[in-house]
């Protein structure tokens, strides 16, 4: 796209005044329809260094209310980055409903870099461009409307801006070292670009633009904003179909088919419990040296010992280096935003261990039996969460998922016990019961999800809780297992 | 209290495990309480490297569960809290109503690292110290319950675990250079560490525990909680009651007194508003420069011309250098915490400016005449706010406050033109008209509050906005006179 670029042509300046000035006025009018309408709008506008990037956000901004955009430039917090997964900036950064967000480079430059750099292999790159994609698909799929902007100049014309940029005693901290690089290897960074633009080009379409001549690209930009926004305000908010994805998924059984009769004593229980804490202890400090990022999801029935299983899990754990986080309805602002963004921002540090007592799965449970969502939003979501785990693993976490099983008499039992037991009763609500009396509909939805998410990378455990003791001891041995081989494998 | 330290008398070992386990089993009963009555607990946990400071608050929270507190260790991330004010990495970390959270060193070890350090002056330091003093203060006046710890071990003891540390392939990665450092100066930090207790402990005290001995440690640790969670429950959330102190404030004149007859011809408006913004943005590019924060505080009558006069003081800016935030009424997640909270978390890194359209001020307006809080809560607010701004403030920001200002028959004509032009009807609200029934009440409110919060660190200015344009002109002229100073002041 780059290497063949032909500049527009030339335009009236008066008219194109003029049209800039209608397009302005467009744009301030689509504005209150963009809130009222509750779309969420994102302009990506990535180029060469020294192009003129801020400049022309601050010409497609001129006349909008400050309320309802935001610019944010995520490459430039690198320290940020460095120990989340790669679209963390990204996704932490997407706009509430009604609101447009400008990213003053984004995922393009930060993929880029990484790989000119040599931070990240080839294959880890191609991986960054596969989530790309995907990142923007399910931005899209959930009624994000998204602009792809490339500003371009040529190399002669980076030349002396960032001259005049360094001749300026006011201007001359602007230019950094990594500027300067990607004018040297200018020819390099344009094959890069290339091909990045053609393999996300796909489904959102990049835009280049001039950026040698200023009102020439304001135009350009603010006609295809003002077209985007027209035409999803026309349509109204998109909702993605569902789609077939090849993830290689691993053979789970039906719920139905659990023998829930394991159980431990209680002096055997104790003695594997000490062992395998300890053990658990020791590896947390591999875990924290090796920078190791550990997810572990658990979901289950109601009164099923979720809580005490997590517990026996986190006690061994230096509380500096782990999360619990509960995860309960979504909050207003939480509800405005893409459903996974709430699970975006609560990821760990790289190093640090992030239990979430229930997850992203309520998509598929709670969200698609209470009709929360669509049926196309929770039919797309075991893909779409497939591929965020996906991303989480390619960043190198370990991901593992627990079912904690128990069947309906035991339910009825503990249900009982903290009804007539003081201490316990606010662990009971009306809603427990309300969902008790959908079981046949969960474990539907619950088989499903564990045929459709269970994943090589990714993978779930049914444990067995009838009897909390085995399943504490089984889920230790579990995610043992699964932190001796990370820390075998990596440095 | 380090120099002449008494160990506490040893106790029999096995009164000492019944005595923890009664203890724990108390504190777990507790916490549904705590969790039902919606008190915030703080424990902060302060110490020497290596006085297992992490295994102290592994034996706290051993029984309770994790959904209901969170441990954070601020002073292991300074990237974060570089570009922010001292207080924000702590600020942002308060718990949510009805959770414990522990901090794994907080801002004792944050100000006394600093200063021994030499990253800041001894009139900066005294300065975070103040800062400690004020931040604890208005969370327990905000209800919080606060019990702070220090662990100490002798410098022979730290020696030899400090030794045994990094013998161990395992766990040498433990001690920092940081630690090595503390241990070669155990005499001048014990001073210091002494001095800051001495100085912070009058409203809260602080509770030196023998590091040395684990078990006693635990035991006292676990009494102290469970005493100061008793008290809590028993007494109710606590609010604490306004006082005075002695801010210097300028002098401000009533609003019935202000003049609102200056106008500009737009002849005038077009040619000045050029030259500022002009200004305006080179200033930007000093600020960035020497990494100025600054934050301009926008509060006024509804229809006064805020979101107008905003757009003209950011549209010179560089968008990647600015954000404007609007403030609508608090989320549940964020009533649910300190009022200040939501600010807190929202302030800009330093070289960036950011915008609030409406402030902390809805504490002593909207809050105060809706019944949004209590009488002391709004009466105690004026030297909350006064002291939250000396902290931005002493942090280096530029803090301006702007009440924009217009007359009854101004309003009730923008209102009915918003009214009857059918783009603008969004911007009128039945709110809107409520509020400006309650014109006189609202009056008050904001005539005391600009008597009692105008300070010469962070003063109030008037903006006559009858004239828009004269508004305009008059903001940016504030803003540019404001900041020329701050950068010739600075380096």
């Amino acid at each position: 796209m780059l290497k063949e670029f032909t500049p527009p042509k030339d335009a009236d300046k008066e008219a194109l005044k003029e049209e800039i000035k209608a397009l302005r006025e467009k744009l301030l009018a689509q504005q209150q329809l963009v809130r009222s309408s509750n779309l969420p709008v994102i302009v990506l506008v990535e180029g060469w260094a020294a192009a003129g990037k801020g400049s022309l956000i601050n010409e497609l901004i001129n006349e909008i209310d400050p309320r309802f955009y935001n610019v944010v430039s995520p490459v430039s917090v690198p320290q940020a980055e460095a120990r989340y997964p790669f679209l963390y900036p990204y996704a932490c950064a997407i706009p509430e409903n009604g609101k447009i967000m400008f990213y003053d480079s984004g995922w393009m430059e930060g993929a880029v870099r990484k790989f000119l750099r040599r931070e990240i292999t080839k294959k880890q790159y191609k991986e960054l461009i596969r989530s790309s994609i995907e990142f923007e698909r399910q931005l899209r799929d959930g009624g994000y409307l998204i602009l792809k902007l490339f500003l371009h100049i040529e190399k002669e014309e980076q030349r002396d801006r960032l001259t005049a940029l360094r001749e300026n005693y006011e201007t001359e901290w602007r230019v950094t070292e990594d500027d300067l690089w990607q004018h040297r290897e200018y020819p390099l960074f344009r094959e890069t670009y290339d091909e990045f633009m053609e393999e996300t080009g796909d489904l959102i379409p990049w835009h280049v633009l001039d950026g040698s001549r200023k009102r020439l690209a304001t135009r350009d930009a603010l006609k295809l904003l003002v077209g985007l926004i027209d035409k999803g305000l026309e349509k109204g908010r998109y909702i993605g179909k569902p789609f077939k994805e090849n993830f290689p998924l691993l053979n789970m059984p039906y719920l139905r088919e659990i023998d829930l009769s394991p159980a431990l004593e209680d002096k055997e229980y104790k003695k594997e419990l000490k062992t395998l804490q300890d053990r658990l202890s020791e590896l947390h400090n591999t875990i924290y040296r090796k920078r190791i990022p550990v997810i572990l999801c658990y979901e289950g029935w109601d009164a099923a010992g979720k809580g005490g299983n997590i517990r026996r899990v986190a006690r061994p754990l230096d509380p500096r280096g782990f999360d619990v986080i509960p995860i309960a309805s979504p909050e207003p602002h939480e509800l405005n935003r893409q459903y996974l963004w709430r699970f975006w921002t609560r990821l760990p540090r790289s190093g640090h261990f992030c239990i979430f007592d229930r997850t992203w799965y309520g998509r598929v449970m709670v969200e698609r039996l209470e009709g929360f969502c669509t049926e196309d939003d929770w039919k797309r979501a075991y893909n779409e969460i497939n591929e965020f785990e996906r991303q989480l693993t390619d960043w190198g976490a370990v991901v593992l998922k627990f079912w904690i099983h128990i069947d309906q008499d035991t339910q009825l039992a503990r249900f009982n016990d903290r009804q007539n037991t003081p201490e316990k009763q606010w662990k009971l609500t009306e809603e427990d019961w309300r969902n008790r009396e959908k079981w046949p509909q969960y474990e539907e939805a619950i088989d499903e999800m564990l045929q459709k998410t269970s994943t090589e990378n990714a993978p779930w455990f049914i444990i067995e809780s009838n009897d909390k003791k085995y399943a504490r001891i089984k889920t230790l041995k579990i995610v043992i297992e699964a932190l001796e081989k990370a820390c075998e494998e990596r440095l």
